[in-house]
């Protein structure tokens, strides 16, 4: 199969909605509504860097590429409109995994009406996969990681440390919950637009790394007061250093009511937010070293 | 050097011009004005693939990341607005190299104003980019390939095969331009304001090919009439199936009058758009097989 074929077959099965031009361009086109700001996000997806040949299957790495793309639509209080997929395969790689991982892909995107709007073919020697997604949000009302305000109640979605848990045992709920995690969309509409929170972000790097940077970005300190919703057979420290979530964080004004579950998913205030040094994290009276995963600093989570 | 830190250095050297918000959230914001089509384009960059570590300077490397993509805009006669950078980095890689290929693709992103807007950080087992480029263009004015009617004159811009020349011999203008090809921006607003073209794209994978999908695209045929503007000491292979050049071939109705060259670069006549087989396209009075480079069919270029 060469490449115009399997962009075809690609395109026969992408949902092109809300596109002006789709897939077979040199560009897709996309048309803004007024009054709109629209988000950007990119991830990439690597062979023994993300996920193992082994381990996970197609199908989930179609689904988990586009989910953590969502995931920070979600973050931003975002509705997804289209995305853009790049796809470098390696030589072990057959129709049959392709088919299974677009299906995967197709199914997540369906699910939250997202398009498919392009993307790029190519081989390399380990599967590589990059993804943008794009959304769109009322004007200047998108939720920054930067609002957060000295006394503001910090809140996280879900149990954590789920991933985690998942990937160290490769069964159960906790490994479904690392295979294709749920981007929170609806969720991240109703704390921007019900709860007027004055930041968000998504759990991806694990609490202590993303709560630090929440924090740094906002010019304050945080003091958790627990209990810490944990994943069941978690160990805490998964739950507060374990990546992959994809659990919504957020901060709202103290007198903000926030209800205990949304969508049957539980909502729990973990800690305030303090005057102090930027990114300072306090957790039982100490210091919390943001030790979630650094991409970047170590070679591998998979 | 961790992923914030390095994030940090990136975000300090990248123009952010025309972003409500850049670098450093969990998305980038873009507010699109009133009255226009955004325009998005995705390629990938792989080591052994599209590079070679030994022979591609680091700072070409990053040039032609975003290269590839803004000619993508060029050739819907789009103006580049922002774009998002995925890297993921090698063991070999030090930060001079990482320096020296973002210092090459923010020369570039500066020349043709356009931010740098966000990107994701991995490492791999061999260097990956993609690049994503958005551009935007009068509503319901960009240039397709699928326009292109019976009749129709087909154009090229500058000379054919430099690049493959280049990669064969490693020296000289025709490696330069391999190296660091330029994006026709102004040209390609040129083609689509001016000429009116019917059809436009870039020469990415050699003339032989490109101008079969574009003959596909508008269910048309094509008869070239010759001669073919070949770069200096290139074959008239490496002019037909090479690929890379990065420039544009456009049709236009048969009275345009279209000039001998745009800003110093050649314009030239290659051949007339006739009826038949969507997709045929005939040189010296035979079929000219569609011989270019499919990314996906072959295990690379490099």
């Amino acid at each position: 199969m060469n490449e115009l074929e399997l962009i075809r077959r690609i395109a026969a099965r992408a949902p092109g909605r809300g596109l002006a031009l789709g897939i077979g361009d040199d560009c897709a086109v996309y048309r803004p509504r007024g009054g709109v700001d629209l988000l950007f996000t990119t991830d990439m997806m690597i062979e023994d860097v993300h996920f193992r040949r082994e381990t996970h299957p197609a199908e989930a790495v179609g689904w988990k590429t586009l989910a953590r793309g969502l995931s920070d639509i979600a973050a931003m209080g975002g509705t997804p409109r289209f995305c853009l997929l790049s796809l470098a395969v390696a030589p072990w790689v057959d129709q049959r995994w392709i088919d299974r991982f677009y299906g995967g892909f197709l199914r997540l995107a369906r699910k939250y009406g997202v398009a498919l709007a392009g993307g790029d073919l190519a081989h390399a020697e380990r599967v590589a996969c990059d993804i943008v997604v794009c959304g769109s949000v009322a004007r200047g009302k998108a939720l920054r990681r930067d609002g957060a305000r000295a006394g503001d109640h910090i809140y996280v979605s879900g149990r954590l440390g789920g991933s985690a848990l998942g990937l160290a045992t490769g069964a159960g709920a906790a490994w479904k919950k690392h295979l294709k995690p749920e981007p929170r969309i609806a969720l991240g509409r109703f704390v921007r637009e019900k709860l007027r929170a004055t930041a968000c972000m998504d759990l991806s790097d694990g609490l202590s790394l993303d709560l630090y940077r929440l924090c740094l970005a906002s010019g304050v300190a945080a003091e958790l007061t627990g209990p810490i919703p944990t994943f069941r057979g978690a160990t805490l420290e998964q739950a507060l250093d374990g990546g992959e979530d994809y659990e919504l964080l957020f901060t709202v004004r103290p007198r903000t009511e926030v209800p205990r579950s949304f969508d049957g998913l539980p909502l729990a205030r973990i800690g305030t937010i303090r005057k102090g040094r930027p990114g300072l994290v306090e957790f039982e009276g100490c210091p919390l070293p943001p030790r979630g995963y650094d991409h970047f600093r170590r070679g591998g989570r998979g």
